[in-house]
């Protein structure tokens, strides 16, 4: 397959979830410039994000919603459940486990962590919150992804004995710069970098409102 | 100015948190090799960085670390207090709320606003929760910036009205991609995207790592 731009992938989870409530509503079929319109891009570009894959939709018909929602579940890997561990069961933490929409769509969080004593033991959503020191115990266990919520000064270590016990998918969470070896994906959610950014924005009024450069982050 | 890459502006929110830990750990001076290290990018990458704003540091002596921090924080404009607005008092919201790091930048959330009865008029961290119908009244009280928390399908919406109200700058945690007019500036932080880029990637075997198309995200 040829190497998917991430900015693809990322307008790939649009898609999806767009399809999903219009099939939800009883939608059956749209076409490539209504899925353009309210992904907020083009019909063109929806095409040719799609054409990677395969041949989708007919000339003049456009796209059958619930077929495309079964083939971007299995390009996106949504089709299995996904076992993902938590470390930093603090605020940010806290709200990830009551994030209903991650287990519709097959990441169920099977393990918490966190280093605080006075934590350990808890109970949150049926789980119950681990020290941290048996963290390569339980990734032995086959966890697939780790979400990573601890301050930012401990997630680099945390994120090494991670990679370590074979983990090959992270979310970051912690306002840092992470480094994973390759064979390893990592992916920051960085809410105080867009805050700054748009700080940044506003004081040199650079607009860049939806440019193509802004796409990848939706 | 010239048109600085937005890859930049988020490498300088890393710097400059890194710049402040060393600050506040005493650090006085740093070359752009340590810079580049604890960044996880390139001494050339840090030096190219900068130099869109002016001349820091001195040739074999490196940077000051409390200049450097002065002339990111005037570059980012975080010398200033912004004023934010929080429409979306659920789980998300509520953990934006906690968020003691937001304050300290100088990020403050003067309003709250909901649409469920049932919250109007809480009490949290000294805010009471505004009804969403009185987002425009508010906003002309001269908010800076607007997040937007609310379920997917009502965020285009709130955008709308946030927009035409004159606020300039928003961050999306809906997941779904959202457009605004041109002299706005918009950024989605959206988990469930990055999960399922993670999911995509475990499926396909695409490795990336910190790759330069990574590097925009952290």
């Amino acid at each position: 397959m040829k190497k998917i731009p991430e900015s693809t992938v990322g307008r790939l989870s649009v898609y999806l979830r767009l399809l999903r409530d219009l099939s939800d509503r009883g939608v059956t079929t749209l076409s490539s410039e209504e899925l353009a319109e309210r992904s907020g891009t083009t019909a063109a570009q929806v095409r040719k994000d799609l054409s990677f894959f395969g041949t989708f939709g007919k000339r003049g018909l456009g796209y059958s919603v619930d077929e495309l929602v079964r083939a971007l579940r299995g390009i996106m890997g949504l089709e299995k459940t996904w076992r993902v561990a938590l470390v930093g069961a603090g605020k940010i933490g806290t709200a990830l486990l009551g994030y209903q929409d991650l287990r519709r769509q097959g990441f169920v969080i099977e393990a918490v962590f966190d280093r605080d004593p006075a934590k350990i033991g808890r109970r949150w959503n049926g789980l119950s919150i681990q020290p941290e020191s048996q963290l390569e115990d339980a990734l032995a266990g086959g966890i697939d992804i780790v979400i990573v919520a601890v301050p930012a000064e401990a997630a680099q270590g945390i994120v090494d004995r991670v990679v370590k016990s074979g983990v090959r998918a992270v979310l970051n969470f912690a306002p840092t710069r992470l480094t994973v070896p390759a064979g390893v994906t990592l992916k920051t959610v960085n809410m105080a970098a867009e805050l700054e950014g748009l700080s940044y924005a506003l004081v040199n009024e650079v607009w860049r409102g939806n440019d193509a450069e802004d796409a990848r982050e939706t």
